[in-house]
């Protein structure tokens, strides 16, 4: 309650200040200066000035009205949260910035003024918003520290305390910073730049080796990189406070620039992709005189395929949060046993525990625990000590954890609150079972060479198509030391090619709002086809069992079946490496031929 | 031999002439100036120069190598056809078109000279030629004429004899010229253009209602058109002889844009479509003086939206060639039952009897006669006498044919040649029954609406990828007056939407060279969904039966045995409209819900 009244005055004080300073409207993203996923509470101003606190969504305040933009993932909790806003869903083949974009021309009228952070929105958007905003002759106003000084307070962005920092340990991340540069020189030669910004804070952690808890859920450390031949300069945002890497060139943040700028001469051209650097740093970068030349940038698709290191690192990560989530799943079984009352707040303290103890430094994200209808609110995020479990409900718990060497795991387990012997309703052996269809079509796949996200993202989808069903989220995404790792990406819409090497989730489910909702989350990579060289095969890293009460296997065919049997022996695998899941290829075909 | 002959002294001559001309290659498309799929052998030039008949293929001629450029479906035949030419096959992912760019700055050094034909040419590619051609300052040159007249005779290119037009009934293609005007007149509108140039002869025969078995394999009357509010100016390549609707100007060819020129006042402009206007029509509109702007043509999707006269009329259609085709299947187990021995070329003068027996009044394209090994040539076009077909062998027979209305159809079916109770190899059962479930995945999906041709591709891959296999042609391509209609495309590539009254087909297939082939070929449509209203769903309209003796009954899950059990019944359904194939939906689900 308070905090809804704090946000309604923040709101009204916004459009008064929007009045006073003749601003049409007030664009305001959810990222900060790091286009940060998860942004702190109390530096996300998205947050305080809308009440929603869900990882993404950018909202538009005029003088009179109020805008919230969201994906599907968070229809139910935005609506609950933004008082007094308008809420905008993206279709699930849509971004969030495609659909204010369009609403631009509608919200503003002609000639008129629209304020902006210029240090969230990257060049290519800034593009985009230029173009539509032309075309009404709709004036930007960049001088968002004006409005954070006036409306929220002088210290709104600062940044204080610990690093918190670390080095992770090589037999874990596997290359030094050396290799990692000379890795990078041979790509800076083919775009033909001496050396390229980074702003991507888990690409500056991969490049260093730096980790930091600094920030909640996140792995990397603040602050701005650029990447030479032979060196890296870093900008810190806190002081790290630590021995780095002779190829580092540790700088504070607000010297960064004139550290770059000092480095290069006047034939060095720095490159910055579009995509990942903000008008912002553009101001910087031109204010200091650095020439510049626009590339892709060659550090996320390095970063994605793991060297053999990293991957068994990540393996050891995924098993252990494998057995904390399974423990917090006994613990909720026990508790009915023992008819002892469970709330979601139980559970969460439960795996928060769990992971303590299985020896996780941080967490990857705020857990989900949902019991319930509110496993439909597909990223639910507070939980209730008020909720408590009913017997033979579903529980949705999707948790993960950071390990050693700063790696983030991710898993979702759907599983039947209530005593061992009970038995599932036939609507949550339906629902359950058909997601596990999805999901199997994912981690048994067999890939062509070249094949895209939106490739992958269709095979998974398929079986609850042809039911009449689909969910308003991504099949996957990347995991790394982001927990939302980018390549590559699963979903409607992904474009980027997979290969081998990376890291992805496949995470297909069902939500009736009211009712409850099922997500089967594991984590995967990708390894060449023993058997077929223009192929490549799916391979499951996560192996945490399944409430065999809720499936129905009726609805299973031999291929789900085989894959079953494959997944509960890999349970037991103790081997670092997994085996790949059986796949019914046409011996005798291939033999004829 | 002769042909080989030909083509050898015509390759020798073209090199001779670029040598004495300075000109250091020519580029020779399979297109002629309408951008026919299926050009007259004599009229390609493409066919003359290479010795190679497919369909589709380009050609660049260098003073001393010669080079073919094909896609996976030709790969057979153009090595064996194109004698001296280099082939380069196109992967599953690539066009032609981007095959040879990519390959310019090798084959033509700098400041070299390029002839190619404006008219095959259109400006899309034209702009990709110029900035790779541009890069390596290669010059180029379009006064093809000259060379056509050096090196093939002044009559090259020129088209004679009877148009051999007609009316589509309107009771079968259901809108009349002033309707289609209608509709056409809204989108120019929308469009801010005052007109459209339309130059893909399967638009203008829809626009127009005009039909035509001028070109052999085609519907549509050669020509070009422009579009207005109130009226069709149509410059007819050849001599129409009949009285067109009141809404269409005929005038010759040669006279059409002076008759657009006229047509239009100061102020209009003509909207052109980048993709399907050519080099050479860009020079005869700035010659007359004739205002253009860059759009997306909006008769395209218009057309491959079918309406309900036209998809009753093309199931009547599709109908009459299924029974011709499962004729001639019939005949072959005949002649086996008889040991009456039987060429690949006896099956080909079968199915063209029994077309025309069925009404037809000209085939969509040179059928596909293919035994044993040879259906392994995708694009098998020339059947032989020499080749008796085997007993047990598979035998691949692809074909359609036009009706009264001038649409087309095509069906692809692969069966035992044999006796009743023949049967059939393991190998060829696993082959056959593979395919058959990648074309139940196809023809029974259920699609959330906006589904794109690569997400239908993948579906229908899936169950071959996890075999290991693959083939190296689309999954399927619209079908109406043109047999390879666009759109929609249904491939690895195809960004197209899928929408409600579409045609097209699912044609899986797999290949092993020396040994056969087998491909499935079915038509379908999209129809809105009667359950959810947030997808649609593939209803096929073709139920020529298949060959049971090759269903592995074992490899069948209970989705794929159901869905053989409808196409079966609906088979003997005499109704005008098939019914759809029955989806497990989660009825207790969504009751619940």
């Amino acid at each position: 309650m308070d905090l809804n009244r704090e946000q309604s005055s923040l709101l009204a004080k916004t459009q008064s200040w929007l009045i006073k300073h003749d601003i049409f409207a007030l664009l305001v993203r959810s990222t900060d200066r790091y286009f940060n996923e998860y942004v702190p509470r109390h530096l996300s101003i998205r947050g305080k000035l809308t009440g929603f606190d869900g990882s993404v969504g950018d909202a538009i305040i005029t003088q009179k009205e109020a805008h919230l933009f969201i994906d599907g993932r968070y229809t139910l909790q935005a609506s609950e949260q933004a008082q007094g806003f308008s809420v905008h869903v993206a279709s699930n083949t849509q971004s969030i910035e495609s659909l204010w974009l369009t609403k631009l021309a509608t919200l503003l009228p002609a000639h008129s003024t629209l304020a902006y952070d210029p240090s969230t929105v990257d060049l290519s958007l800034f593009d985009k918003m230029s173009t539509q905003l032309e075309k009404n002759q709709v004036k930007l106003n960049d001088d968002f520290q004006a409005f954070v000084e006036d409306v929220l307070g002088p210290d709104g962005q600062k940044l204080s305390g610990e690093a918190r920092a670390f080095i992770a340990p090589l037999e874990l991340c596997g290359m030094t910073v050396l290799e990692k540069l000379k890795k990078i020189k041979a790509l800076l030669g083919e775009l033909c730049v001496d050396g390229m910004l980074v702003t991507k804070l888990d690409d500056i952690a991969w490049l260093t080796n730096i980790r930091s808890h600094y920030f909640p859920y996140q792995s990397a450390l603040p602050g701005i990189a650029a990447v030479f031949f032979d060196r890296i300069i870093f900008g810190a945002g806190v002081n790290v406070g630590l021995h780095v890497d002779s190829g580092i060139k540790l700088v504070p943040e607000a010297q960064f620039f004139q550290a770059v700028s000092e480095h290069m001469n006047r034939a060095m051209r720095l490159g910055i992709d579009a995509a990942e650097v903000s008008k912002a740093h553009e101001l910087s970068l031109h204010k200091h005189k650095i020439a510049v030349q626009r590339v892709k940038s060659p550090t996320a698709l390095l970063k994605a395929r793991k060297n053999e290191k990293e991957l068994l690192h990540l393996r050891s990560a995924f098993k252990k949060a494998d057995h904390a989530v399974l423990n917090t799943q006994n613990y909720v079984v026990d508790c009915f046993e023992k008819n002892q009352s469970l709330n979601e707040c139980d559970v969460d303290d439960y795996i928060k525990n769990a992971f303590k103890e299985s020896g996780a430094k941080e967490l990857s994200f705020r857990p989900i625990c949902a019991s319930g209808e509110h496993g439909a609110i597909i990223h639910y995020g507070h939980p209730s000590s008020e909720k408590i479990l009913a017997e033979n409900s579903l529980f949705l718990l999707d948790t993960g954890a950071y390990y050693e060497a700063g790696y983030a795991t991710d898993l979702t387990r759907t599983f039947l609150a209530g005593k061992k012997s009970a038995t599932a309703h036939p609507w949550q052996k339906h629902m359950f079972t058909l997601v596990l269809k999805a999901s199997i079509r994912g981690l048994s796949a067999r890939l062509r060479r070249g094949t895209i996200g939106m490739q992958l993202d269709a095979m998974v989808r398929a079986p609850l198509w042809q039911a009449g069903l689909d969910f308003a989220h991504g099949t996957g995404h990347g995991v790394g030391i982001n927990v939302h790792e980018f390549p590559p990406r699963i979903g409607p819409t992904s474009t980027t090619e997979l290969m081998e090497g990376q890291v992805f989730s496949i995470e297909p489910g069902l939500y009736f709002a009211g009712l409850g909702g099922v997500r089967i989350e594991n984590l995967a990579t990708i390894v060449a086809d023993p058997d077929h060289e223009q192929f490549m095969r799916v391979l499951p890293l996560t192996f945490c069992p399944l409430d065999e009460r809720l499936i129905d296997h009726t609805m299973l065919d031999a291929e789900d079946k085989a894959f079953l049997e494959y997944y509960r022996q890999e349970w037991s695998n103790d081997a670092p490496w997994p085996n790949l899941p059986p796949l019914t290829t046409m011996e005798f075909l291939t033999k004829r031929v």
